[in-house]
């Protein structure tokens, strides 16, 4: 029998905000980071399982720290128990009654499990050699449903729900399956405009986006209201009317000045106003997208757990669910996310970008294809054009779209050098930096 | 001029799990612990600030970690500036950009923002020669509105209307000062309640309880219906129709079973359910409320932040808003919480128990009374007999009510030969327990 004996954690910090990468109107200066997990075993396969939250800096200590509190829960369990059903160690977590104090399910200790789940997941997908998009869409439905905490969720949606629409996934599964690996998942890319960029740069970057393939790009907004109509119009110019334009507050508005500040920018025709208001106000999503339409409300990235998923759709608060892979539970509580949402008929366009979350998020959106919603019409993953390459198997794009992965695991695993020459503060570029080599 | 020169902090954890006080549905073995903080200064007048974050056990060392996150947002600050305006100090923690990640404004980071934020009104009610109750209830309603971070309210509530809501305490403010120091502010006890004790053990407490003065128990429920029915009845027989038995689930049922459970115990007319279903859950509440009542429904001592609180207000989801002290951002946010109870008129009745949450939460409902509300009617703060004689000032209890503090400060200090021997793991308890003296 083999085992889980190693459980190594990292702290691992990028310098973006030295580019303004991924500034916004909340997050001015991100140093994107990542509290990062191996779990190791004793097998002779030789294969470990990755996983890790994204932060953006400040705290990424903290995160480890909460990661580091959930290594008794994991070491010394059998490794074939743990493959064979991830949901063991999602209960044992989620339900460590000491350390639920501290959210439940949110924040510095959610995120955490988040982390340790999805290194489970990894490992179960590398040691069933399929990605793990593939590992989910070809699963037994009932196994499926047995992996989903259904706590706090059965006023939504019940077991024998999710069972029926696992089934009905199953249909036509292997034709999907087949476009999929032929044509990829639709992207949408937020790589031109990020706060800190020029119009100039904005624009440039934005034409490229279009000549790539891509048929949508996101701007951020919700600094000020001048730059917003000068950036959102030289967005629109560049892109021309038939490429999806979104735009993104990041959380930066109340509910009143949500409705105005759209409404002056509608003339642009946004497609999506992102995050308005803050991730837990389901009530204030629901009052805002009454008053934008026909401007669509998105949300998600910050949302906490399944639990305020299911309220935005109980109040029709969001036309789109924006998933992330690594601010909730994992990917259990994530097959719950992607199973109230194909009931509600909302499509998931997860968000991406960060550290790795490209990576991991392309898989739940693939599986949500093939075997769940059987669609991606009006679904697009997020793509950021950052820091792909510190992973052993990056995100592939090709004509706006994502390939779809093929090798085994939930492509988490992030490459040696990086953890070595990032890890902060001991890290081979954070002591050079300081003028220490 | 004088600095914040010293933060330090401490993992203090109390072994309560062994006499099972404080069991209950969800949390069968807690053992009451405090991530604790002092702020040094080099002021003459020697001065402290205290504040903590309450866990009840593994964890704790990841919430000191959080508050060790927020040093340099407070080592260095001139005592004067701070303490004239706590907000500076909110301000600048909240709107740390790179830590709202870890949030925003739940969970671990959170609650350490709240330790952080109390220790300083702690520290500015000590300058001031007042308990903070008398602080808060004699301050300029302007300054009281400039200390309310509205971002997120504003559907809700304005700075106009809190003013308005100010102004209007402070008529008879002075009488109800004089009550209150004359009699106190009505507590209730869950003492007899765990879930851990026996019939009988129930039985003799719940008598106590009301030969001592207490208008009102409660009782832990939710593991099993058929030992609750039991429960119910022993407690309502001890107590008589005409005191207040209210029961708490701790978050253990879904948004049905809640419904269900709470009409199979109203033959024993609970007065409240407490924390029926997910903290998280606003729209829950609501349908759980619609459906039992006249039970009442309460909860709050989980609820991550003013924006969930606002809309348990706005969906009419509660009958009483159990506000926490050490739950959310500190008094900055709980004065927020308590403007928008008081322009909704929903009553206020504090969480308390743990470590140190009574010392706590008296000054706020007391403040509250005074120049706020202006009322205690249908208002209780709980109370727990556990662990006050670990506080410099601990609470007193007459005739089933608070009596108002009179020493300045938060009541937040714990006592030095607590902080030695709980320190975990290396206080001496935790050292004689293993055997190592």
């Amino acid at each position: 029998m083999s085992r889980i004996i190693g459980f190594e954690t990292y702290d691992v910090r990028f310098p973006t905000s030295r580019e303004l990468d991924g500034s916004d109107a909340m997050n001015p200066d991100p140093d994107y980071s990542a509290a990062y997990l191996v779990l190791r075993t004793d097998a002779e396969d030789g294969l470990s399982g990755h996983g890790f939250t994204f932060t953006i800096g400040r705290g990424n200590d903290v995160q480890v720290a909460a990661i580091e509190a959930l290594r008794e829960h994991v070491v010394g369990r059998d490794v074939d128990e743990v493959c064979a059903d991830p949901g063991i160690v999602n209960r044992a977590l989620i339900g460590d009654s000491q350390l639920r104090w501290l959210g439940p399910e949110k924040g510095v200790m959610h995120m955490a499990i988040g982390a340790v789940v999805n290194a489970v997941w990894d490992l179960a997908a590398k040691r069933a050699g399929v990605p793990l998009w593939k590992l989910l869409a070809d699963a037994d439905p009932e196994w499926l449903v047995s992996q989903v905490d259904f706590r706090y969720l059965t006023d939504a949606l019940t077991p024998e729900e999710a069972l029926e629409l696992l089934r009905r996934g199953k249909e036509g599964a292997a034709e999907r399956e087949a476009e999929l690996l032929a044509e990829g998942y639709p992207a949408y890319t937020t790589s031109p405009g990020w706060l800190g960029y020029s119009d100039e740069k904005l624009t440039r970057l934005a034409r490229e986006a279009v000549a790539a393939g891509f048929r949508q790009i996101k701007l951020k907004v919700g600094a000020d209201l001048a730059d917003d109509v000068r950036r959102c119009r030289a967005g629109r110019a560049a892109v021309g009317p038939d490429v999806r334009m979104a735009i993104d507050a990041n959380q930066r508005w109340n509910v009143g000045q949500a409705i105005e500040w759209v409404k002056a920018l509608a003339e642009f025709s946004p497609y999506w106003i992102e995050e308005p208001t803050s991730p837990d106000d389901v009530l204030g999503h629901a009052a805002i997208r009454a008053a934008v339409a026909p401007v669509k409300v998105a949300t998600g990235e910050h949302v906490q757990n399944r639990i305020v998923f299911k309220q935005l759709l109980q109040a029709g608060a969001i036309d789109f669910l924006q998933l992330d892979a690594a601010r909730v539970g994992g990917v259990n509580e994530n097959l719950a996310i992607l199973l109230l949402a194909a009931k509600s008929g909302v499509p998931v366009c997860p968000h991406a970008g960060g550290v790795g979350l490209c990576e991991l998020v392309q898989h739940l959106s693939m599986f949500d294809f093939v075997a769940l919603s059987r669609t991606r019409e009006d679904r697009v993953i997020e793509y950021v054009d950052h820091l792909h390459e510190h992973f052993r198997t990056p995100t592939v794009i090709a004509h706006g779209a994502y390939r779809a992965p093929t090798v085994p695991g939930f492509s988490a695993e992030m490459l040696p050098a990086t953890l070595k020459e990032y890890s902060f503060p001991d890290g081979s570029f954070w002591r050079a930096d300081r003028g220490e080599v």
